[in-house]
């Protein structure tokens, strides 16, 4: 392990989420609001520390696939345990676990909270809350490379680490300019975001706020009841942002290259919007009698619909009291997720699109023992060692569910509620059934249960193998 | 296709059918009922079928592992089809739906039933419906084939169609030899049950169609409340004798041979056992506020364990009641099943044990991209192959048991219900959770859904690739 590469650059990612703690505090001086101290308290001591770290560390020569795994995952831990110190400091949270949980849930987009009232929060603390998931969103690593002088090489093993999907995919060939294309997309989707809610009405600091957790498929809102208080035209404004933000962003940069023939061509995000429309025309059908019109059942679908598969976790309605069809409904989407290269959590669509031509593939294999199959995405051959890590994804996704859900049922929760929880959180969503639905929240989960649900989110957002391999005796060998 | 051959075999297997209907005449002679008409008119009708289908096609020549897997599937539905007729002539069942759901639960030794009281049905029928469990048990095919003179080349394709496991071993080169010894050990297991449950003074009739139900993993009970009434000896002795039919028989015969050392060598037998032990112990300790002593408490915990992994289902306890945690245990041990080879059914704890061992090999293959893995099972290596079609089976299990549970959620069942009703008939378990748990049962399920749990049954004893290569285009082509 290189340590000292790996020290030198977390040194200096501390160094950058203390700056970003100078946002906050700004929002802090405009409301005059006491929270300033805490945002000032933690900047420094994550400045300090970072200094500390960045001084007595060399600076980076090389970087392997492996040490960038510990970096990332390391980095993303470390942003949590720094970033809680301000909801700490302020005592916004009556623990430190609690701070960890609301952080590590702001980072990750996850969006699942223990704060009961948010209505009552100083704006400088929403503002903090909202800023975490909008740098986690594209990938808090990915933004720091893109505006790191001199990184070079070590650049791709990062962000192959962090990037979401069965293969990361470069839009161009040097790392720092896809990074700087990725995020350059992301922020002007955020900013038209912003625009559209203002002239809805919606006052500017809690449009931000809300674009933020949109564009992030992020979740925390602004208000106590979600989306459920705005307007009809700001909830489909909404639904459609979270749903344009699940989509693979580096389609985007195709579409402003080569037009827009090219974006319904790719077969993931076919089948991403096919199973938004059908999922969405399912629910609205089975919810139609609990709504005072077939727009609104509409409405609440597709925004549902949106906000679970893309993992934002947002909530225009109490989609708990929904009939069970509705919910289960809901419940696998958690599990698929948007599209490799989003923002989105979740398994990807892309994963189960391997997934389930492979098993094609593997039915006919029986048919033709001799004949050699190859899995095709967008007419390109997808390598065989990329199918059997998507298959091992998959069983160890499900392991992991399967392991988190008994520890949650022997916490005593329902069984509806204790899956939900952990598909909530390894996908990034936020709320799910029950009592951490979207009426209820994670501040009544015991600490063990709260630490469980923190490493679920972490899991989930970099994907499982990042931080697993960590937990292998050889990792430590070397 | 070869339908000749397919025709020629599968009149043979009615025939044979018919012939084993005599058996249950016997019984109904022997107390004097009028079920008696309805076992003769089943076995006419299914004995002049099966004749004028042998008789108008031509001798076996060849049949390809295709041929054998759409014989294999023709013949358990076939067997359902023709087995169902007793239940409808007699009255038992009100309906056609009903009785062929409760004859592909016999055959698939899953379990599940649609009568409600058992106790005020003919001896005969209840013989015939363990009979039905009986001879599915080790593979009605794999009886077939043993018995059958000159199948020659044509039985290894049968035999690796329908016995479970991620491969069929042979213990002997020759595979009619392989089928006559498991059958044999199969008949000795079932004998030595018998003569136990007589000993401890259960009357001889009730003994055998317990030992039938035990020795297949099935479950269909003689009496309305399951074991539940009987002694604490009697269900001591029903758990061992459910727990070592989930074992592989294949090891019995090595047993037999090489004596006891190599039993305990074999790693799927360790995790077996190793996942009982864990899981009776949480549960009796979950358990044991709602029991009187401790022994009460260890007694239905194994019962239950023993029960579901092995798939058989019996019951000592309303098992629905307990808490979350030991439910949910329950659930899980209904995917898992017992050994590959044995007359359990699930996903086989060898798959459960290739997956992990690949998906481990996954993590350290990031660590050392260069380095070449392989994944051995009591030494031997795991061919790739056997490994990609383990992972397929892993997903399209996961994949059918979700839209069969989202098809009952919309028939209205709860979630738990839903997925418990799908789990338990897909694992050919038999009883769930609430509406079809144990103190419930499959009676009040629409004929829909009647239907999709009867497929299950067959998907899963047949283990999906079997069935379900006939619904790819591809083999009706050739």
């Amino acid at each position: 392990m290189n340590w000292n590469a790996i020290g030198n650059l977390l040194g200096r990612l501390l160094i950058f989420l203390a700056i970003t703690m100078f946002l906050p505090m700004v929002v802090a001086i405009h409301f005059r609001e006491e929270a300033f101290h805490s945002f000032f308290l933690s900047a420094l001591i994550t400045l300090i520390l970072g200094l500390s770290i960045f001084k007595t560390t060399k600076k980076i020569s090389t970087l392997t696939f492996k040490d960038g795994c510990a970096l990332v995952t390391l980095s993303w831990i470390s942003a949590t345990i720094f970033g809680a110190l301000p909801f700490l400091f302020s005592g916004v949270t009556s623990s430190y676990v609690d701070a960890v949980f609301e952080t590590m849930s702001g980072f990750t987009t996850t969006g699942a909270s223990i704060i009961r009232d948010v209505e009552v929060l100083p704006q400088s603390i929403l503002f903090w809350r909202s800023l975490t998931h909008w740098l986690g969103g594209m990938g808090i690593i990915v933004l720091f490379i893109t505006i790191l002088p001199n990184v070079g090489t070590v650049a791709m093993n990062l962000f192959k680490a962090e990037v979401p999907g069965p293969v990361s995919e470069k839009v161009k060939p040097r790392i720092q300019e896809t990074g700087r294309i990725l995020w350059s997309i992301y922020v002007f989707i955020t900013l038209l975001e912003i625009v559209l809610l203002v002239i809805c009405g919606m006052p500017f600091l809690e449009a931000v706020n809300n674009s933020f957790a949109t564009v992030a498929t992020g979740g925390f809102s602004f208000r106590n009841n979600s989306i459920a208080g705005y307007s009809p035209t700001i909830q489909y404004i909404i639904a459609f942002f979270m749903i344009i933000s699940g989509v693979n962003f580096s389609l985007y940069y195709f579409v402003l290259k080569n037009g827009l023939k090219s974006f319904f061509k790719d077969s993931e995000l076919r089948l991403y919007l096919g199973i938004i429309g059908l999922t969405t025309l399912i629910i609205a059908v089975n919810i139609r009698p609990l709504m005072d019109s077939l727009e609104e059942a509409f409405r609440h679908a597709i925004f549902q619909v949106g906000s679970i598969i893309t993992t934002t976790g947002f909530t225009t309605t109490n989609y708990d009291s929904w009939p069970v069809l509705a919910k289960f409904l809901l419940l696998l989407l958690m599990f698929i997720g948007g599209c490799a290269g989003s923002t989105a959590g979740g398994m990807k669509v892309s994963r189960l699109l391997i997934l389930f031509k492979n098993t094609i593939v593997g039915l006919k294999q029986i048919l033709h023992p001799n004949a050699v199959y190859s899995i095709r995405i967008n007419g390109k051959i997808i390598p065989r060692q990329v199918v059997n890590s998507t298959l091992q994804f998959f069983f160890l996704y499900i392991l992991i569910f399967v392991l988190a859900t008994t520890y949650m049922c022997f916490l005593g929760y329902e069984l509806t509620d204790a899956m939900g929880s952990v598909a909530a959180t390894l996908g990034n969503v936020g709320p799910g059934f029950g009592a951490v639905g979207p009426i209820a929240n994670y501040a009544g989960v015991p600490y063990s249960g709260k630490l469980l649900l923190t490493f679920m989110m972490l899991l989930g957002r970099l994907e499982l193998f990042t931080v697993l391999i960590m937990f292998l005796p050889d990792f430590w060998n070397l």
